[in-house]
């Protein structure tokens, strides 16, 4: 079986990951890409500047690149939707496709919050999926809307869910980003060799916000924010992928350090292609520097969440965790949403 | 009035650094400087692999190096002695120099929880050096030993006590730390380039004691812990200088980011040479990607501490800080000690 | 005796550099700072993204921004103008401001090769100054315009005119050049972490022929290019400042190498205000791993040489040298040929 | 067909890609891993601080290292060794292996331009392999000693070699080294952070007479060095992996920039597991910007050779090429000439 998909805005860091992703992928077959007027017409090798470390693969080099548009994909024949848009340009043209009956699966942070779309990593909250039926009723689309949470916010949410057994109440969590989350010219290289930016715009809240919105209960029509206080603080740093974080928690019982790397590394994954078999790898105590951006960023080929120094604290516990922001934080996340969405028969 | 010093430990980083601090110092005149026994009898250019970025000055560079020992230095007629030596050595060593007779001003992590030792920082505790009494008396020494804190404690307590005001609870804090912070060869350049080490090896205990011991209340007879309780954990980053620090407060009162702004501003400096005019600066709402490590590091000569991003949030409040890990972090702390001990009579 | 000058292009990385120079320059007043017209009627503070690690001046901060054109500076009462404009807008703007008579230094790439325009390091070639006679009949201009070389080149050409004694034949020179020569946002952190670039378009003809223009006599009505064959290969490397070049010359001569050493520290500086009494530092056989762009792009206050690493080959010898860009290398260039153009009288 | 092989310093930087890139060879089994006499009867894991980015093969992981002497490896059954030793050991031990008949095929620099010992890449000088008669007759040896050049001169010789057949007579080349070529702890991070360089000890000798070398004709004799003149100068830059090169070469010819592409597209591979299909890969005029460490380094594997920038100069050509200095340059280099060996029958 396999499905025909597009990817709206391939062109870009996350377009071009998406395109990696998606090559010898098992059931999906790239049949479109979009990218802005003035890239229409061009074959994909002239309209993208190709960045990632492996090559682009033939058949799409040669694809030829269609306006962002339900026209423009019209003759494509594709079921399934990825977006890389940026979320000013894709709060304009996703709905157009949504009318036209098609499923998106968005990675685009717009609309992340609204009551009737689904924010879902398929690990963690597969159910909220149903919330496509709300928005069917209230939108009147044929077509259905998915997100994803922010890179930063699949880093660390994963880890949470695993630990809610215990009665999750507090979280601060402290980012160090790599550059990559920006795009491609997001960070400049004088703003950020010897240095560290510790601000990124909206960052914090989305953090704040949507890993509330994943932990929170579906009741059937709704879902129901996580009770848990999170606050979050967000910094730029001198790596290329590879998000680390550094997180505090609280809980309502009290948890050995032993206690809480179990519950992580038993942490059920999901049986989807693109899941890594076991979704959080932990290191250990004898191990207290790891995980490390470098090193691990490529757990289960970026798919995976990678987590450490787990430790008892004067106010609960600590640990840090780590993912693969451009893959697992990005188009890996829409990619496994995508695949949510076949198995679910939503595609 | 001039005061002879000497710098145990003066070919290492820190011991460069007090090099240049004490040049051109309005009443301090080198005239020790010491290391392990194999550079003994040679110039200190010849001791030295100089790594700072401006020249060593003249006359330090024709000082004859003498090993680390009272008798090194005995010809030398010092009044006051910096000490940079790593706390293995220092443990030995120190209290050599203690028994006969000498005032020491310590950077060594050493001791700094003995319940006798004054760990100051001249701005924040400075009747803390009334500890000197106890500890003559316990230990017998005419000399004195006063150490002031690790570089990433150095860098919050400042603006804790700035907020203590409020009624300072909780503290949960993430650093993201310079390379020199562990010395010139600390760090390999293969564990550091594109990477971050979420662990420095005893750091986070550092920073959770000794901020208390900074906060706490000096009672006549010994130092009352602040009552706070403080988490902290700590990451290396590919960065020189500067330690940057995301801390997350909470009060038992409630205090406004714009009331937590301006009791950081108006926190009173000290009256001495080296302390900066403004302790701390603080950037407002209109510069929230500030502070950096690059831009901000230098800021009071790498004396002055360094705010901003003050902001709400769920559990309370959070901003970030920075120092100069090297000057404000060391070299500069004991420095700005030994002026203390000067002002307060003990030289 | 005060000048009266104006920057235009003042709010770029360039022209954030002028004005760092300008703060305490003995004889020039900065009277007027240029941008583009939606920065005119700001204040400098709004209209630059100050990124320079010292404060902006008091003074400066509260200029208002003027439109870059003679009718916008017409009321600063000027004699001199510094050109950090890129140079597509420089060729348009720059003989606007010559035909209403106005004196400019420009650090622009445009008309550096004109045979009537003089390309001038005031140490190398004070002299091709006389060129602006030629100028001023040729065009019919009362204004004069003086151009500095490239930054790259700037580096290089003066150890090459201190060895032009020995015979200078050919040259073979590699670049190791810093990001903030490409201006604030000229170069990704995504490309150059990790990385180098082999490349930078138009660098290697500005270097093989500005260099030879450099070198060449003013028989009074041209300058003939220095005979030398030049060949040069770029790269961008992840520096903040400072370019580092290895340089391969060979000789109608055979000098030694102590004789190569002491021809580049004996070689003469010039008498102005900016100019370093020693031109060119050069390090010795003992310490071969200098100059490096963090150790040495401060010497002379950044607008020093500094060279080292001299050793014969089979072809001839081989050296480093390495200036700071931004000052030497483009603001401190075109500021020394102001302070030649007052000397000489054209001001 | 099966050869067991074993490696002489299998804990180390260069012992670690060894055994990556010996998991799952077509015939390589790794039968022997030795390290100083410490970590013998530790497994490997726990001798090995494991940095490589792929995990520690299960196998490996728990084989027991033993003693780097004959005595040592008795046991294992080994046919050929590959040899990591830091030189001043290797000079000291690699004898007693060949005296005790072993073959050794060894990436460490002593002995690499001895008149009896071949140096060899596979692909260039195979023929320089029959230099084993002579050693054998001059030092009674049953064994069989093979060096591979230096990281730096690797990445060279395949273009050179390619060519030469326009008759090669002069090269000046500069470096831009990654700081994985001096080992783990060889560069330290406050040494390379936002710096470069401009010395790497013996480094440009040993690409100016390792090269000569390996063009150079064997006469069934001896090997007669290449006439060509090589310059050589190196420089260490803030990158991982991946040596750059930026290379003038001067001909009797006078060949075209296509020319010299086609003569490097064209040149032949060897026809053994690990050699390339494509020995180089070339960059045409349509991205001048390539090769670039980061993106080009694991061209086939890290086997190959990455050209590009292909341009006439005043004296010549010039142009870049890169190679990964710890596959192709180390380890991948020593593997390759085991591969021969057992292809022409020595093992």
């Amino acid at each position: 079986m396999s499905v025909r998909v597009g990817i709206l805005g391939a062109t870009g860091a996350v377009g071009q990951r998406f395109i990696q992703l998606l090559d010898d992928h098992p059931t999906f077959e790239l049949a479109a890409v979009t990218a802005s007027a003035d890239s229409a017409g061009k074959t994909y090798r002239e309209a993208a500047k190709w960045r990632v470390d492996t090559p682009i693969p033939d058949d799409v080099a040669e694809m030829e690149v269609v306006e962002t548009s339900p026209a423009g994909i019209a003759d494509a024949d594709v079921d399934l939707l990825f977006s890389s848009l940026p979320s000013g340009v894709a709060s304009e043209v996703e709905p157009a496709f949504l009318e036209a009956g098609y499923v998106v699966s968005s990675n685009s942070s717009n609309d992340r919050m609204a009551t009737d779309v689904p924010l879902t990593i398929p690990e963690i909250n597969p159910e909220h999926l149903q919330l496509i039926e709300v928005q069917r009723d209230e939108r009147g689309w044929d077509g259905a809307l998915v997100k994803n949470p922010n890179c930063s916010t699949i880093t660390m949410v994963p880890t949470l869910a695993a630990l809610d057994e215990f009665g999750l109440e507090r979280v601060h969590v402290t980012t160090l980003q790599a550059v990559s989350g920006a795009g491609y010219s997001g960070v400049t290289s004088m703003e950020i060799i010897d240095n560290a930016i510790p601000h990124i715009g909206g960052e914090e809240a989305k953090m704040e916000t949507e890993s509330r919105k994943l932990l929170g209960e579906f009741t059937g029509a709704e879902v129901r924010l996580h009770g848990a206080d999170v606050a979050a603080s967000c910094n730029r740093i001198p790596t290329l992928d590879g998000h680390l974080e550094n997180v505090f928690v609280e809980f309502a019982d009290e948890p050995s350090p032993a206690a809480l790397r179990e519950a992580m590394r038993s942490f059920e994954s999901a049986d989807l292609p693109s899941s890594p078999d076991q979704l959080i790898k932990v290191f250990g105590d004898d191990e207290p520097d790891r995980p490390q951006p470098r090193l691990d960023r490529t757990y289960a080929g970026g798919m995976g969440i990678v987590a450490g120094g787990v430790q008892e604290t004067a106010t609960g516990a600590k640990y840090n965790c780590l993912a693969h922001n451009t893959i697992r934080g990005a188009a890996g996340a829409s990619l496994l949403n995508g695949e949510l969405l076949v198995e679910e028969g939503y595609v």
